[in-house]
């Protein structure tokens, strides 16, 4: 072919993008010429919402028009709420999203246009229905209630609310938006270069987003969330973890949470801010057990494998402290990412080349 | 970043892969060590079914087993079909096929199993489901009467005979078939891409068809035969169509149904045998008008643009004359190259490395 064959297309260019950057020489996440993490310190989810979709931070006035906006749209058709009571109960949410995701395009009366005008509008209205779609189906699968919005909430504080069914305190309401926020962009993971390739056919932005889900789901991916938390109460203590990942590292098992492909020779920035929040957390409950946990496995993995934690690793017990259902964690990963995978559609659909590789073929002789 | 970033991949490997290849040099569209068009002139659909997803063609014996998988597994579960009258009326078909397949994942027990081995039988089992998915999402969205599909008829007599509610000529039949065999697999087009792309997190089989389902509908991809057959309606006659192509030529717009990425100064193979097709359908009409318009336009997008059509652009014409409804078009392109992507997928899930490029940033400044 002429060509060499790169696995996974490790290091390779695959867009020119305006929407961020891993940039591993300053050690920043650039996202529209912001550093992720300096806006993480001032900013909440819905300024780097409007700073992806808009290109700028927002005033005042355009923050007050993003909620009110937000408000309006927050529910989702009467019929998409019959489809998910129709799935059976064992079901995984992030089918159960990717599903809902896949409905909603099937209710869009303007679903032929992908002009960039339409396509942000659209990506605000499923911005909104999102924390809806979300809890609600796991909610259905789980025989609960179905939980309305609350309007007198903020974004986040009305998503945690609806997860728990209490009202978040002023804490609890800082962490999880400061989680969404750093989940929001990531330059080009997976799921954003699934979204990319799909909407490089013109295929709409559900489809593209539809798509995005189902990539999140896989456990290299979003997955590795629920798998952390999972390994840390299969744990339950500090030691009975380390005995855990001992033995997992000498059986050459994959540990979820650590390491990322990028970054490689330092920890995930986003990590250590999730890390924090852990921290207080842990002060807040007098309960440092996870805390504890996590960093014998941080200290663990750097000696025996040299990786760092990711973003991941840390979300996951800090959301185990927020009271939201493990199977949730990828769901709101997918919800939060949304805004960049809009952005990253929008972009495509703006200045757009096919995406069409080729294959070293190592099948049967045939000449 | 280092690498030179070439848009939509133009030309890079990006797998080994067993399963196909197109060689440009010897112009062969290879399948598993098979030359396709060979295959399309003695086999059947169902032949290269099997050898896309068990590695060769099938004896007398497999072939009447693979029969009998069918019938026994053609329904789809009354939920989904519940699901589907729950859609808006309106809905595009693929998206209702993106949504049903979507669905199917939730129903599926072993759903965390990704061995070759349960993947093969997931894959068996949705592709005796997707004509019934497919031709009874489209009934329904159509207010017409839901169809059983009958165990009497082949593998694509009973397929066509859903869709029409008649059963099907010898030739209707024996054409139907070959577009299938022509549609079921084509090395590394967009929605393969997708579908492995996807795959490569250790998402699911149903996640990496979602997305192949949504790129599918691109109009740069499978959208295309629909597009073809709309346009050749517009026209009407030979001279209107000569027209419309040259207005559209002086406009510089996109023409469906020409142009190959991979081919570039051939006519797609496949084409080739779809336009024998449409002669036999013309003769047996007593009408070749589609035929000459097709021939006329492919004169004047020789000429004009040194383009050859492809696959879409003969199967377009053949679909209308067995009597299928254009929005079907590209459902059943999907439904066919479901054999190729479960290939993929399988081949994915068995030697993976997770899909995660680079980006070169364009973005506002930052240091």
């Amino acid at each position: 072919m002429g060509t060499t064959f790169i696995p996974g297309l490790e290091g390779i260019v695959v867009s020119d993008t305006e929407v961020s950057l891993l940039d591993t020489e300053e050690k920043m996440i650039v996202i529209r010429g912001h550093d992720l993490i300096e806006l993480s310190k001032t900013k909440k989810y819905l300024d780097v919402l409007h700073l992806l979709l808009e290109g700028d931070l927002p005033s005042e006035d355009d923050l007050h028009a993003l909620m009110n906006r937000f408000s309006k749209n927050r529910t989702i058709p009467e019929e998409l709420m019959q489809i998910l009571s129709l799935l059976p109960k064992k079901a995984h949410p992030m089918d159960a999203q990717r599903t809902g995701i896949s409905v909603l395009a099937n209710f869009d009366e303007q679903i032929d246009d992908r002009s960039a005008e339409i396509n942000k509008q659209r990506a605000f209205t499923l911005l909104a229905q999102l924390p809806t779609l979300t809890v609600n189906s796991f909610r259905i699968l789980n025989d609960q209630k179905v939980i309305e919005p609350r309007d007198d909430l903020s974004y986040s504080a009305n998503f945690l609310y609806m997860i728990t069914g209490d009202i978040p305190s002023k804490l609890e309401e800082e962490i999880f938006d400061k989680s969404l926020l750093l989940y929001s962009e990531h330059e080009m993971p997976n799921s954003t270069f699934t979204a990319r390739v799909i909407a490089s056919t013109n295929a709409d932005l559900y489809g593209a987003l539809t798509g995005a889900v189902a990539s999140l789901k896989g456990n290299l991916h979003g997955g590795a969330n629920e798998a952390v938390m999972y390994l840390l109460n299969e744990a339950g203590t500090v030691e009975k973890f380390s005995e855990l990942l001992y033995k997992k590292i000498q059986n050459k098992e994959k540990i979820m949470g650590f390491g990322h492909r990028v970054y490689m020779k330092q920890m995930d920035p986003r990590a250590l801010i999730m890390k924090e929040s852990l921290e207080q957390l842990s002060n807040r409950d007098g309960d440092s057990t996870l805390l504890e946990m996590c960093e014998k496995g941080e200290e663990i993995l750097l000696e025996e494998k040299g990786l760092y934690p990711n973003l991941d690793y840390y979300a996951a017990p800090v959301y185990w402290k927020l009271k939201i259902p493990i199977p949730l964690y990828t769901p709101i990963f997918f919800s939060s990412r949304t805004a960049g995978l809009c952005a990253h559609v929008i972009e495509q659909h703006e200045n757009n080349r096919i995406f069409r590789p080729r294959v070293n073929y190592v099948g049967k002789q045939y000449k």
